[in-house]
């Protein structure tokens, strides 16, 4: 495995393999890598001759509040899971060397922001857009990888590809889930033993969503107070938002139809979780 | 000379030939070609495999009370000028091809903005960076040509390449000029035949400056004072600005040092008239 730190030598060496005839499959990650990661380098690993991983905690989508200084690190566990995991080319710049001066362009997202988690946070995507417009000028990759856990982040960088003409496929790939069905995710470990029990009550309102979509409902407000309503009867946990949208336009629908996400927020003590699913509504 | 007018056709014929090695020069125009484009083209045709220029009257660039509509439109003398110029590939995509549905994201400029042209034109150059980068994905250009007679243009390419990592080389041409030194432009046709004698004091009282400079003055506002002086004295002209810059950041200088632009608009009757020199001061 090869690693770089620097954005002249990985655009130097990506242009090369791209000259050769090579695919490129690119995992952009802010690092501290889990199981999620793994599946998104394991397909990224099937589908291509190369695999880039970029590791970047992006002090521009963080918020003034947010945690950029707390957020966790631990490059070194990082590089060992690339490795082990095949692969080739892991890059991770600091963040003088991906900003050394102040920014005379950005990009600015317009649609799919003012929903779900975006809506709590102002210029999140927008710090999220402009950062993967540099990685993909600097990997040049033939495809990128990206897990469902986040489908808003899907959805926009899915809008910057389309609207953009970038020549790169978006790969979405499916979230990975603990046995009980819980998502993955890093903060779970923030759960009590109680909470982690209650825990996989989000995925199974969501599936019981699905269901009545499936059994005939069409009406969002009802999918949504159905979510609602086993959330609310079997955990303890504060919902956030239940929300059901076109997916990937993210706009509302009087009536389910085509593509749809049902996307859920909660709170517990000392963790916030998400997680949704997109099906296809006849 | 092939023609076309798709996106996808356009992207995935340059793709095939990056993917051959080739060297690919780009001029983007907004079209009715005439000498300047014409050096652009010479220029792209000496230093690469294939010469692409594209036509593209960009609504995103022009601010609600400008010409959009009136701006002059000859797509067949457009075509004949490129083929004759040796162009290989020509682009001319519809409004509704370029921008098929709302953008979900838009290029933002921030620095370079705020001074000379860019001061009376909010927004103008955020439409030019946006179409710019859509066009740089769908051609992927080794090298992109634009004319130094619009210099802050130039300067905001300058930054949306170098900031976002674009793999192009940027070409700044010189401005071509009448031989009295008028800078060429569409719009000198509007000069009546005694504004036309006295137009190129503009280039002369850029050159005085220039000489003034060489001779040892590092103050802008004396340099500033020279050329409104020597305009004021040889022409009918209002002066709308002078200017001078580092270039090409635009950010004021107290003392002259390093390269600079000296940049200069005035309007006479029914045409308002830009130029610049930019130098580099020991």
């Amino acid at each position: 495995m090869i690693v770089t730190t620097k954005v002249q030598d990985m655009q130097t060496m990506m242009q090369q393999y791209r000259l050769e005839g090579k695919t490129i499959g690119f995992v952009p990650t802010m690092g501290y890598l889990h199981e999620g990661h793994v599946a998104l380098i394991k397909k990224a690993r099937e589908e291509n001759d190369i695999v880039a991983l970029s590791v970047f905690v992006n002090p521009l989508q963080f918020g003034p509040n947010e945690d950029f200084a707390r957020y966790p690190r631990d490059i070194e566990r990082d590089e060992r899971i690339a490795k082990e995991n095949g692969v080739d080319v892991f890059f991770c710049p600091s963040v003088e060397e991906m900003y050394p001066r102040p920014l005379s362009v950005q990009v600015v997202v317009k649609e799919r922001v003012d929903v779900l988690c975006g809506k709590s946070r102002p210029g999140h995507f927008d710090g999220v857009a402009t950062v993967l417009t540099k990685l993909f000028h600097i990997v040049m990759p033939t495809r990128a990888y990206f897990g469902m856990k986040d489908a808003q982040q899907v959805a926009v960088v899915d809008g910057l590809i389309r609207d953009f003409h970038f020549p790169i496929e978006l790969v979405a790939v499916p979230t990975v889930r603990e046995e009980d069905g819980l998502a993955k995710s890093s903060r779970n470990i923030y759960l009590s033993p109680e909470e982690r029990k209650e825990a996989p009550a989000l995925y199974q309102a969501l599936q019981r969503a699905k269901q009545a979509i499936e059994n005939g409902e069409r009406h969002p407000e009802t999918v949504c107070a159905l979510v609602k309503d086993y959330i609310q009867a079997n955990t303890s946990a504060e919902i956030d938002y239940v929300e059901i949208y076109a997916y990937p336009e993210l706009k509302p629908l009087e009536k389910l139809r085509g593509k749809v996400i049902i996307a859920v927020a909660v709170r517990f003590a000392n963790a916030r979780l998400i997680d949704n699913i997109v099906m296809d509504v006849k």
